[in-house]
């Protein structure tokens, strides 16, 4: 999840390279699924790397779905799709600070009890939501420990789920 | 908006003067709908008063609705009904900290260019919330003074309506 | 429920007419909430009776909404809010015989388990229907037999809520 | 689109053997993702040809999710999430007469314009779909037939794309 529109050089550059390394896991990357920002740079980076990418999109308009989404569901249910986006996700990383739309999905993530990564976000961002979502919430600053904090919350979600 | 099943004595008597108060302006109050913390208060306070409450509740378990909703919406879609809340308030107030789903609304307010008063808020949700939506966002440290504001919100808005 | 754009006239004074005797039973009035069709003139007569309406609005475009409804839900979730529809109504009418909208209503009302009312519906609609819905499905062809059923349907349910 | 609890078992036999047709057209299978029916048979032919499923389910419990679904959305919207079915949809094919909840998925599929394939459907269900969705509504009576029809359609929905 991240900035749209307003996504910074150095968010897009982060998300390509974050996508990318996503796909070399073997991991599925979901996103908002628009061409814009974030989104878009993560799901073109996955691609790189040959990965999938499902995006969930906002509107019906076909035209605001980024060329680097294989799988685009239609909800046409603006914002109220972040709530699909982060119910669908296993770990949900925040790459940026991001504006309304990606903190809505960072605090609907932590209502629904998943973990959220803050990778490179702002200190606003990092106090609240540390806050909030106390053990829930991680932090990153750069592609590889992303990965690596993802890579832990899946082998813990892996042996809660078997009962360990 | 504002906790639920957290929320701390004093968000829930503010809660209750709150209801009282938009009551007696004539406005309706619109919540989450649930029977728990500042809904059930704020919802309980404007039936003191006489007004009109209307609750969108996020299951389809009509136990859990507050006895002070005049007008239940069952939307059966979880947390995905704070898109529905936001976009159908005139102005949204968050009483007291809140919790991910409070912090979840006002976002999507934010998103959705809606103003958002602070009342009672926590330091990190305020230094959050102002940077990330600027002029949309006010504080108030009263009833009296959530009430003024608001007041003045919807002069504002009705001026822009009317293309003043 | 019934057609927007596409009303009949009969259906349009049949609407009206029904609005009013709901009014005056007390009930609440809910409909898709557009300035358009079956769901403006119930609301009208509703409203001419001094009954409460409630419309549950597909879009953020405030210039669709029916000026004679009192609670104006904004969803923007496009035909999804047909689902809040039927989940946040005791009984179901569909006046007239409505074309696609409608018809998802009438199902997702079924599906959901509630009672529906067709009021001068189609041949069609009625075979379906019946054939879905079995005893949730009940007939009318005029405002005052459609009144008696939903009196009917409203005692059932008040007696099965009271375990007797 | 089909029955789930209630499937009969042709339509079990006839959505295992869709599913592979259709992963054998090199098309992806969207249903409603449930471990049940027609909607877990279709999945199970897709994979049995090495497909791509995608499924969009209507609640947060996992058990409820077909082992044969590779994409899982999860909306917690219960019956809103027929309306994202058929938004995602290129074409709607409902096999067997299916319930209410078929019949608002194919009346959703008509209210948003959309190519519907009614594939050994009740008598009942084409007159009143037909005379809904007029030349929307196309009927089959075998897989290879269904399949034949989709691949006209899209052939149809792609000379419209290019405005020839």
């Amino acid at each position: 999840m991240g900035a749209g529109e307003n996504a910074r050089a150095i968010d897009i550059r982060n998300a390509f390279a974050l996508g990318s390394a996503i796909a070399d896991e073997g991991w599925i990357v979901l996103t908002g699924g628009r061409n814009r920002g974030v989104m878009d740079a993560v799901n073109k980076g996955a691609k790189a790397s040959g990965g999938l990418t499902v995006g969930i999109l906002p509107t019906k308009d076909r035209r605001t779905i980024s060329g680097a989404v294989d799988v685009a569901i239609i909800t046409d249910m603006g914002s109220a799709r972040n709530y699909i986006n982060v119910l669908t996700s296993d770990v949900i990383v925040a790459c940026g600070a991001g504006g309304a739309g990606t903190a809505s999905e960072i605090a609907l993530a932590l209502k629904s009890n998943k973990f959220v990564v803050l990778f490179n976000s702002s200190k606003e961002s990092r106090a609240l939501f540390k806050k909030i979502g106390g053990r829930l919430v991680l932090e990153a600053d750069s592609v590889s420990k992303t990965v690596e904090v993802i890579r832990l919350l899946l082998a813990k979600m892996e042996r809660v789920r078997r009962g360990q």
